[in-house]
């Protein structure tokens, strides 16, 4: 991977118009590289594309489009995805068939994400949309702040201790609650704790130090003992894989159950059996629910989850943020300058793990 | 004071019902105090009480219900008062014509109040209110997260670094935003930043390290200065006094319009010249308002206040918790503990100030 990217041929396929700033950032950066910017709506058929527009490229920085088949971009040697999640390409023969790194834009999110997340916890707690309805009805009623109980206290237990998860944590703790984090594999040492990919500066938890316990572990008893730590609120930021699918199903809502929390997703829909979660919701198993993802998505109209009780739904935009862009790039010219001085890459996605 | 609460006799003039635990607690530490406990809605009218129930009082820890005059309560050396905001009795002659103490409950909502800040600034970043109509429709429509902006690197500026300030600065800092502190009088010193009344352990700005700059003065020009540093969020929270009554009036609006902010008020409606808000907002020079206080409250149902643009109302609710109450009882008996070894009280409200 050494050696510089002063001569790489680089292909952005991206949705929006071009930023036509930051490429020139790019090209005053390396000027003899060649940047080519398609605009691009987000999936991953590449059906209209040019085959040939693949074939002398050495980089490419694309949502999930990619080429039908390693053969087809000779010359790559290494792939930026505009998301943070990777199940769309984790099947593709690009992917399984090569061995060019793929990274992702993991940290990104991290801002608008826990956003969300703590938005929705406070519009839980706090009982707001009955003063919203109240409001368009032009009625001063305050009946509905009856019970609003702070977050002073409460514990939240993140499913998921990634770039999101931190900044969760983060600002979570400010608020007083108590932090609990759960990963797939053991993080026993200062080290293992440390975030090591992209990440906003002064967001997050980049040390690690924040939570005050930690649990791992894929199998069910693992999972079962992190929910069983009578959490308040359970935050879902695992990636999408097939260990983690319907990782969140009865036998969990029945743990949980015994303290009712609030459970917030903004991974992916999969990840939570939905029917489950209806269920754990209609019987009070769970108190109530935040989800910006959906199984499938969009959702349908004919849905019991859009009724289901205490439950917000949005339409998978949480990570929607007009800086995104901006953070994208700069996880991208973080490696290309680390192909440049033959440094290893972030935000690299393992080929075993799936992420 | 000195001398020990052993023979007080303490009455509660609180609303809701006995907290029967949290009195036993106070009887079970002074056990020849005499403890009165009378269930009681907001207000301050008192008469349909006894005179003769403040006769023999010699503390008083009430909503805003006073004995009509000093000669009611001639035992009477300590008030402690259940809300944060005083205006209520700053010209009751109890207050005005004696020298008893009044202690307020600053610091009780500092979790709950920060916590509707952070909320309504959220739905509003996020463009939130259009996805809960779509929900209810069942839509699945992405339309509403363009231009989702989210906080990091954006100025917020709290005009009132008290007790809410303070925790509205510690979870905004924690959400990248950079803090500028507005206080009445100059807090040049570490001595003069530091939070000396009652706080919830974990939270606020103990010691004031948080905001990157402090600006003060009750003058029209210092105001001016402060609203001038490019805001991009104004939180009022400055008690109501005769010097902040229509504190932020069209000219200081004009002044906000160079970057239209979003305008966050807990504190007291009439702070706000509300005609002269409603202009901002439908001229632009305020890009939106979460307001918890109005003038007059309740708001009538005509008033256009209701309808303004981008205007967030709820009535009055923001200090609302369950956690309340405890709270509130935490810096009486602090205040108990003082008095019995002759140490200084905390919350004490100037008599000069009005706060």
């Amino acid at each position: 991977m050494g050696g510089g990217p002063t001569n790489e041929k680089i292909l952005c396929l991206l949705p929006g118009p071009e930023p036509i700033e930051i490429i020139e950032r790019i090209r005053a950066r390396y000027p003899k590289a060649e940047v080519t910017y398609v605009s691009r709506a987000f999936g991953t058929n590449n059906s209209d594309l040019s085959p040939d527009l693949f074939k002398d490229k050495t980089i490419l920085f694309t949502t999930a489009v990619l080429p039908s088949e390693p053969s087809a971009a000779p010359h790559l040697k290494y792939v930026h995805l505009f998301s943070a999640g990777v199940d769309r390409i984790l099947k593709h023969p690009l992917f399984l068939e090569s061995n060019i790194p793929f990274s992702n834009c993991s940290g990104v999110h991290g801002p608008q994400i826990s956003e969300w997340v703590i938005m929705t916890l406070l519009i839980h707690g706090h009982k707001y949309l009955p003063m919203y309805d109240a409001q368009k009805e032009r009625k001063w009623s305050r009946n509905f702040s009856n019970g609003t109980r702070d977050l002073v206290g409460q514990r939240i237990g993140i499913l998921g201790y990634g770039a999101i998860g931190r900044q969760v944590a983060h600002i979570t703790k400010a608020m007083g609650m108590e932090v609990l984090a759960y990963t797939a594999t053991p993080k026993d040492t200062p080290e293992s704790r440390a975030d090591h990919g992209y990440f906003v500066p002064g967001i997050g938890d980049p040390d690690g130090s924040i939570p005050s316990e930690w649990f791992s572990g894929l199998d069910k008893p693992s999972l079962h003992k992190f929910l069983s730590q009578n959490l308040d609120v359970l935050i879902v930021s695992v990636p999408l894989t097939p260990d983690t699918h319907h990782f969140l199903s009865s036998a969990e809502f029945d743990i949980l159950g015994k303290n009712p929390p609030l459970i917030s997703n903004i991974a992916r829909g999969p990840i939570i059996d939905q029917p489950a979660l209806i269920k754990a919701l209609e019987d009070g198993r769970v108190g109530s629910a935040a989800l910006d993802v959906t199984d499938p998505e969009p959702l349908p109209a004919d849905d019991p989850l859009w009724v289901a009780p205490n439950t917000i739904i949005t339409p998978h935009i949480s990570g929607a943020s007009t800086a995104y862009i901006e953070r994208a790039f700069q996880v991208f010219e973080r490696n290309l300058e680390n192909i440049e001085k033959g440094q290893p890459l972030i935000n690299i996605i393992s080929r075993k793990k799936g992420y």
